[in-house]
């Protein structure tokens, strides 16, 4: 079993994701919003490229069926029912509604997942649930592909991190698992970070804009390890609950 | 004065060189082997994108002039007078001679960095020279990009962890340099790898695969800090030792 980290979905090629389960961090903050969204009873989440597609794919649903949902430069977009903070995500919002989602990061990496056997939203709120299944798959000997949102698409600390954690948590039960140059360095940034969050957010640049826009509470959401224990696939276009009912 | 850190070409941009001084580190093999070329008195470098450039160049030269030098998957390319190998450019071989050079990741690198104030080609084995002129630049406020070539497009760990030796030696002697995202995590590398370059070459794919090609006394070349004080700058298209004069 080979475990690979990417640290910007730019350099990801259809060839390092072919055949293999694919998981996809964004950290801050579409990941840990996707996941809150779920556990909070949201239907589904469907990624969108861009405001317009959102807007777009809207029409094709009953507008109390949906939120709008998205930001650009951190900030919610003009129009939209939501932005992109886990914290709007509350049962009484996004309870039996499918979420129409744009982000700046986040989105475009899982739209660029194609070829993958299995695609996986990964975060610190549900990393053990996600870690069960990644477990499951490697046990089936599977390869693993993580691909960082990144910021702007280069590298971002946050993301690289949160891969690194589940490096080692794939690599605990597994004396043969064969680590990438990625995932190797990964694994270092984890053994610094993993016991503080608190200063991973300190150090990460985009955490720091984060709270500089005024979303310094958000970073406690998406710091809060197992949370919401949900493990969202992607498949056929939409993000949904492993094992709810993949209905429309 | 800030400095950041990319881990591939393929994610810089234009806008992350303008005005910067950019430092391109290909550890294994091609930024080792022009420092060591330089050093060995080559009278410049010339960085070609393909076999095909370096044979369409060489025409303009008198044969006994140049070295066509370069490799494809590791091995020197049929036909030429060199592969990238350090140990190849021996005083003998390379003195006074142009090289021109085609490899897999470095010269991309290199051919990528339009519109950068100054380039240099770095490495462990000119990392102090390298260095000095690093600090002269952001004492003159100037900031700092530094670009992995990375293999295949992606991560390598060397590089990465080259790339941290230099942000700490930046660093130390300025507390007012901002890290980039990139830079933290390259920091993190460095205090892991610095004082262990053997180990460093057993977890880095590249090494693990230089030496299954029969190179691996090329890594001991590759590990030895400071065994050639040159300052390689890449201007007008050829890569020349600081201090030099510049004709061709």
């Amino acid at each position: 079993v080979r475990v690979d980290v990417h640290f910007a979905p730019a350099v990801v090629t259809a060839a390092d994701m072919h055949g293999r389960v694919v998981v996809v961090i964004d950290v801050l903050r579409a990941s840990t919003t996707m996941a809150v969204a779920l556990h909070n009873g949201a239907r589904n989440i469907i990624p969108c490229e861009s405001s317009d597609e959102v807007v777009v794919r809207a029409k094709s649903f009953e507008r109390r069926d949906v939120l709008l949902a998205g930001e650009r430069r951190m900030v919610a977009i003009p129009g939209f029912d939501l932005g992109n903070s886990p914290r709007e995500m509350t049962p009484a919002v996004v309870g039996g509604k499918t979420i129409l989602l744009t982000t700046t990061n986040g989105t475009g990496a899982l739209l660029a997942t194609q070829g993958a056997r299995e695609v996986v939203v990964a975060s610190y709120v549900n990393f053990s649930a996600v870690l069960s299944m990644l477990r499951a798959a490697t046990r089936g000997d599977a390869d693993i592909a993580i691909i960082c949102a990144g910021k702007d698409r280069t590298f971002a600390l946050e993301d690289a991190t949160c891969a690194g954690h589940f490096v080692r948590g794939i690599k605990r039960r597994r004396d043969s698992v064969v680590l990438g140059d990625g995932a190797q360095a990964a694994l270092l940034l984890d053994r610094r970070y993993a016991q503080d969050l608190g200063s991973l957010f300190n150090d990460a640049e985009h955490a720091r804009a984060l709270a500089n826009a005024g979303f310094g509470d958000d970073l406690q959401v998406c710091a809060a390890v197992d949370s919401c224990p949900v493990i969202p696939i992607y498949a056929d276009r939409q993000v949904v609950r492993l094992g709810s009912e993949r209905e429309r």
